[in-house]
């Protein structure tokens, strides 16, 4: 790139959002990448960085060094700050911690014990909060004594002296009541606060379930520790619906799409080996029947299509199991109901495309028999794989192990091995 | 179910909020679900079906005659109301649309124009608008006058005469400032105004960049039409999110988790039948071979292997490109460096796990030749699906064909036939 081309990149950037241009460093290969990085002015990184993914987040952090980590956390939000603190080595969190005014080091600390997986690790601390006592009046006064509010005021929290949390109240009332109305008579109390080590995703059902901008974060005795606002909350929402996608892949750590070489083989390797013992055990199954296949070729050629369906329904199965339960549909109650339905549709379907797959099969090897082999041993393998994606998941999620990263593959080896066995055994039995 | 327990969920329905009803409607098999809305509160019929996912609300709906909806829509948002009317024939949106004071029948009829899936589909009419020349003293008196504000209230719209919008007056802003300032000396003028017509994936995009929490529509004229608010932008994030995972597994349509035997067979059906045509392609290719499978039978025993590690290795590339082109991360400038990172990726494993698979295959049927043809084979068929994940997306989107439906099935039929291709005719030359 020519310095004349450097200058107009520049510029661009200075046009760009913090958010837009934390995008544009996502979408671009790694040498691009560092080019955009170098360009960016000093001041803007912190605020750029805490918009990126983690792993880029640790990507750029290992080559600064404690003067430059300072200077990058400077002025940001006090939970932005936190989460770039969390993944620096304690050393460097103290000196960076020593180098922020005494207002800034005490708001991040309150934050840093939380993990950033949890409610506490969300929060920030710019909550505004007010006496139930005061007027309304004294309240709108008080505001105006302020230079700047956060950009997100959808509510003012009540506390008492203690600082423990009492209720609500909106803005939308504050702006809406009469001014020499108490708080007290204004807020709203039927709201619980959230837990600080709620799970993140759990914060997110409730953002979404109950349609917040905001809400209050407090500790085991009920008193405010800061609150959660929804633009932090859309982040997890995409993230937990990313992880489902990624995890049946095998992709779970792989947030990076423009992750290098390097980075990326290594991690789909693992996969890639697991896959390879499956196929393996699958070989086996089919190795048990080489006499019969000897035999009759024709078996060779069409076993791997009853484990291709089996497959295919199966993952159908599974993927509408996970997704319910990443939405919190799916529980003991109706566990029960849906491997009956799934076995049912494995039934109907099933028996539709084995016929289809039957009379394929004898116009092709002009051989009735191979027609009823190929049509049982698919209609078996049908309801194996509805029954194997409602009990994989359900049973993988007993064991506390990640359904969407383990259930696929689970599920591929048990449709391929029985497609196998039961296509060759049946044609054992009766050829 | 006795009478004692239906009074006790009518007394447990009675305590939750309309989204709990409505996730507890969602997690629940068809019979309890029409348990669950007979015992509804008639008056809370409307605000429960609003928060419903799509499938569900039509089939409510179906049952229902025209004085049942218009007591249904009877104090919804405008927006929710015009969802649900944008569902019935034209004959009855209009008996209902009459039924409505005129107030809200002007809202509704404002936003049906436009389609759901648009800005002007997600807009509510509920935005509170000021001129540019007033005081911040007489907006406060004036907000003062509504009995009730909106529960999202971040900001008031400022519009000229001809109701175009000119800018923003945040809430926080209005609450911080001298109330003696005009409006115009403390609007935002830095903002783009949403058209009406843009996409409510790009809408939820803007959000999420942004980190809005509300924002102005505007018609092509730049007049405000409403406002979006980020509770309807996060179903939409959510709802993007799923489509992903869904349309990979063929599963396009399928929204409710619950969704009876009747229902589900012949959605999933059609999927299974193309998985049949594309098998039997596969099939195809290897009948080409049957020849030498007949001579060495250890071919039939290894070809899944091959076909198998293809499949997981070219998944785990469409993958990561399809939730890129989902995330708006793809586009022309990097396709070819994600093509050569993926084949960097694809040679490196494809030689480790060959290797592998190559020392096992040569132990097992004691003969180096296999060996070589599996490793040669894995490698090349490892190769073509890192190229044809990310081809196949890309060519997709090119046709504006769904890449995440269509592209997984397209995949799997490569990496099969290929696999199949390249194993058994290798062997056919060298064995």
């Amino acid at each position: 790139v020519d310095s004349g081309a450097l200058q107009s990149i520049r510029h661009m950037l200075k046009s760009l959002t913090d958010a837009d241009i934390a995008h544009l460093i996502e979408s671009s290969p790694p040498k691009q990448r560092s080019v955009l990085w170098r360009l960016l002015d000093n001041r803007r990184e912190g605020s750029v960085l805490q918009e990126l993914g983690e792993e880029l987040q640790a990507n750029f952090l290992k080559n600064k060094d404690t003067d430059e980590l300072i200077a990058l956390t400077d002025g940001l939000e006090p939970d932005d700050a936190a989460d770039i603190l969390q993944q620096l080595p304690d050393r460097v969190i103290r000196e960076v911690l020593l180098a922020m005014d005494a207002q800034d080091r005490q708001r991040v600390e309150k934050i840093l014990p939380y993990h950033e997986d949890t409610a506490g690790g969300l929060m920030n601390t710019d909550n505004i909060t007010t006496r139930p006592d005061l007027s309304l009046d004294v309240v709108l006064r008080y505001l105006r004594r302020h230079d700047e509010l956060p950009d997100i005021i959808d509510t003012i929290f009540v506390v008492n002296r203690k600082d423990k949390f009492l209720g609500l109240l909106p803005i939308s009332k504050l702006l809406s009541s009469d001014p020499s109305m108490t708080v007290r008579e204004v807020m709203t109390t039927d709201i619980e606060p959230i837990l600080a080590h709620t799970s993140d995703t759990d914060v997110a059902s409730l953002f979404e379930r109950n349609d917040w901008v905001s809400s209050p974060v407090v500790n085991d005795e009920g008193q405010l520790l800061g609150r959660i606002t929804i633009d932090d909350v859309v982040d997890v929402i995409r993230e937990d619906a990313d992880h489902s996608l990624l995890s049946m892949a095998g992709l779970d750590e792989e947030a990076d799409t423009f992750a290098t070489v390097r980075a990326t083989a290594p991690r789909r390797a693992l996969w890639l080996g697991v896959n390879l013992l499956a196929a393996l055990f699958s070989a086996n199954v089919i190795g048990l029947f080489e006499a019969t296949i000897e035999k009759v070729v024709a078996l060779a050629v069409l076993m791997p299509i009853v484990a291709s369906m089996g497959g295919v329904a199966g993952n159908q199965t599974l993927t509408i199991i996970i997704r319910g339960m990443a939405l919190g549909q799916i529980g003991n109650s109706n566990t029960s109901w849906l491997f009956t339905r799934e076995l049912g549709v494995a039934v109907i379907n099933g028996l539709i495309w084995a016929c289809c797959a039957a009379i394929i099969a004898v116009l092709w090897f002009n051989d009735t028999t191979i027609g009823m082999i190929i049509a049982g041993a698919m209609v078996i393998n049908l309801m194996i794989a509805a029954a194997a994606g409602v009990l994989i998941p359900v049973a993988l999620k007993a064991m506390k192990i990640d359904p969407a990263l383990a259930g696929s593959m689970a599920l591929t080896t048990i449709t391929d091995a029985v497609g196998f066995f039961t296509f060759l055994g049946l044609a054992t039995l009766f050829l």
